[in-house]
């Protein structure tokens, strides 16, 4: 006898995993110049070149038994240390390094936090579109997950939406911003007004409504601001990784913020701590670990996926697509032409052209682009969607 | 609020952790030369060389974004190519790449697979003296965690009482050989008869009974054989780790393995990586999978250890120590003279000797000794084990 829950989120595979195997096989049979594939978002720049020199010179500067053995389950203190010190330098916080959890990337760490923040009926309130494996890890964390409906056109949050969802069984709401699959990035303005509702529903409902931030794109950003959430709404938790800033998405690193300002802050961190050992959490890899204390303040080099964004956004725009204003992380959302995105796109994958539709972003009606590609694959790929479009015309 | 679970799993400090800080605080009053502590189970013998001549050759002449990037949930193809590969060779066995998840190491991978045969009112059936882990990481995945009592003094198992505790809710038996914290290796007369009822049990109960093998120290053995499970009973699912084989406790890598004998071998295997999914798995460290695909065929050079373990066996057995003989791992696990081990260990820590009592470990009246420490470290606390056991005397 299996565990049938587990069986199923292991046997079906995802949407956007069978479209990248379909690009490669594909690719093997028309060559890979023919095939436009915007289905993955796997940062298409390489680390920085600081972060394999830090790698060489721990090997070389640092015991062994050091650089590979266990550190504590929280994490090095240096490298906590580095990341507050970045924090509070860039935004005037005053995080300390007890505050932070090293964790094994933003998947095992949002986990983590909705399992300590799993209480029985408990919700989770995130706003479409959203990162399809939120639902999972929610729902398996045992937590109600609810979905505010989109704010079309502009992608930021429709407040009288979410408002009206909050409950006094509403634990916490999920924010993404960056947003994946938008590129939205959430304005001040909109944040300062959700935090308003949320501290006098918290007041109403009596008990605290966290906010967990879900930020891997933070510093994918194009000239426009980023905020800083606990400085606007203390209870505010952040999930953090490096695996779009500094390009190492498969080395899983990151962290989980609950800074002091949060309400019961000790208890929480302590309860993601335990939530994280009862995943078998022991440590974040440790000479990770000792990279990310030596280049918590490095920044990405976008050119290269500011080029693609503008390279895209400008020619689909002329041809009469529709999204809106992409001003983050490395995605467009885009209105299928016609209204319906599957069939869209499954017209798209004809002329191997590979785009997600998207309902499991809860957010039918669009498709999702990855731009962390080449520049040439964009412009072999204009054509197409110039195509495309023209039968919608 | 709060999920109180995870708040107790996050808050309690183990008793181990505990001992090991205050081995740390003895250390900056008394000097570390004076403080023998034997809590941690922490490697004392470097990674080979060969690992980290991997990691500068990977990162020379493998692409940034192949080494660093995402690889799929169930990891590098050629990593698990070369683990099949070195099993294959060294026990004449047939897995094939595909049968290997890997995973974060040991700790994780033990989650997943408790959670994938997790089912309403299942059992996981362990033998004392057991990893501590072993209990949060089955209760939190649902299962009725079962204990089979200690075969003293041998640390074998005690088979008739294993066989009396299965039922026809036993989903699985949890094995660790080489143990912690015994230091003995199950042999293939006891694995053998443990197979036979194993398979008279499942066919009474019209149900496979799984036997998880959890193996982080398979390499680390000392001239006796630690058998291939999966030949012996083919329903066996092995966690591996590479933290003790390579000295690389903090770069959680190792892998589940789920052969093609395994009774429905598939639909387990799929519910492994859909139970790792729920956690947050994305895939283990990237770097690694990379080191390990050029790796997997090292083995520890055990000399140190095995060094430390003949000084500490000869010389507490000559003193009067009781123990079982330490074929494996880094662990002797002790008879408290007077009986107590809380009392005895209480008395060694007034001595600065620092030792774990067995009570976690489902085996009161012992105490652990991990022998990864310097050899001098051994040689000076020789005569403060003389003193104690003198008192009993």
């Amino acid at each position: 006898m299996i565990n049938q829950k587990a069986y199923a989120l292991g046997a079906n595979r995802s949407c956007i995993r069978d479209l990248f195997e379909y690009g490669r096989q594909q690719a093997a049979i028309v060559g890979s110049e023919n095939v436009y594939d915007y289905s993955l978002g796997n940062p298409s720049i390489p680390a920085p070149p600081e972060v394999n020199d830090a790698v060489r010179a721990i090997l070389n500067d640092t015991d062994s038994l050091l650089v590979h053995g266990y550190t504590s389950a929280v994490g090095d203190y240096e490298a906590r240390r580095a990341i507050s010190d970045d924090l509070n330098a860039r935004y005037g916080a005053a995080t300390r390094p007890e505050e932070f959890f090293l964790g094994c990337g933003a998947a095992p760490e949002l986990v983590s936090v909705f399992r300590a923040l799993a209480v029985p009926g408990g919700e989770l309130l995130t706003v479409a579109p959203y990162f399809p494996e939120y639902k999972p890890f929610a729902e398996e964390a045992g937590l109600v997950f609810k979905v505010v409906p989109p704010d079309v056109p502009d992608f930021q949050i429709d407040l009288e939406a979410l408002a009206a969802m909050l409950t006094p069984s509403t634990q916490a709401v999920l924010l993404n911003s960056p947003n994946n699959p938008s590129g939205v990035v959430y304005t001040r303005q909109t944040l300062t007004a959700l935090a308003k509702i949320l501290r006098e529903k918290a007041a109403a409902f009596g008990h605290p409504i966290y906010l967990i931030s879900d930020e891997p794109y933070r510093e994918l950003v194009y000239g426009v601001e980023v905020p800083y959430l606990p400085a606007i709404y203390p209870d505010t938790i952040i999930c953090y990784s490096y695996s779009k800033s500094l390009s190492l998405p498969g080395e899983r690193i990151g962290y989980v913020l609950v800074p002091g300002s949060c309400a019961d802050s000790q208890m929480v961190y302590a309860a993601v701590a335990g939530a994280a050992r009862a995943c078998g959490h022991v440590c974040a890899p440790s000479l990770w670990q000792k990279v990310i204390a030596r280049c918590a303040h490095l920044r990405p080099d976008l050119v290269r996926y500011d080029r693609n964004r503008q390279a895209l956004y400008q020619s689909l725009a002329a041809m009469g697509y529709e999204m809106a204003k992409p001003d983050g992380a490395f995605y467009l959302f885009i209105k299928a032409p016609g209204g319906d995105a599957n069939r869209f796109s499954e017209l798209a994958k004809k002329e191997n052209l590979l785009l997600v539709p998207g309902d499991g972003f809860g957010c039918p009606g669009y498709f999702r682009i990855c731009y962390c590609v080449s520049y040439d694959r964009i412009q072999r790929s204009l054509p197409v969607f110039e195509r495309l479009i023209r039968q919608f015309q």
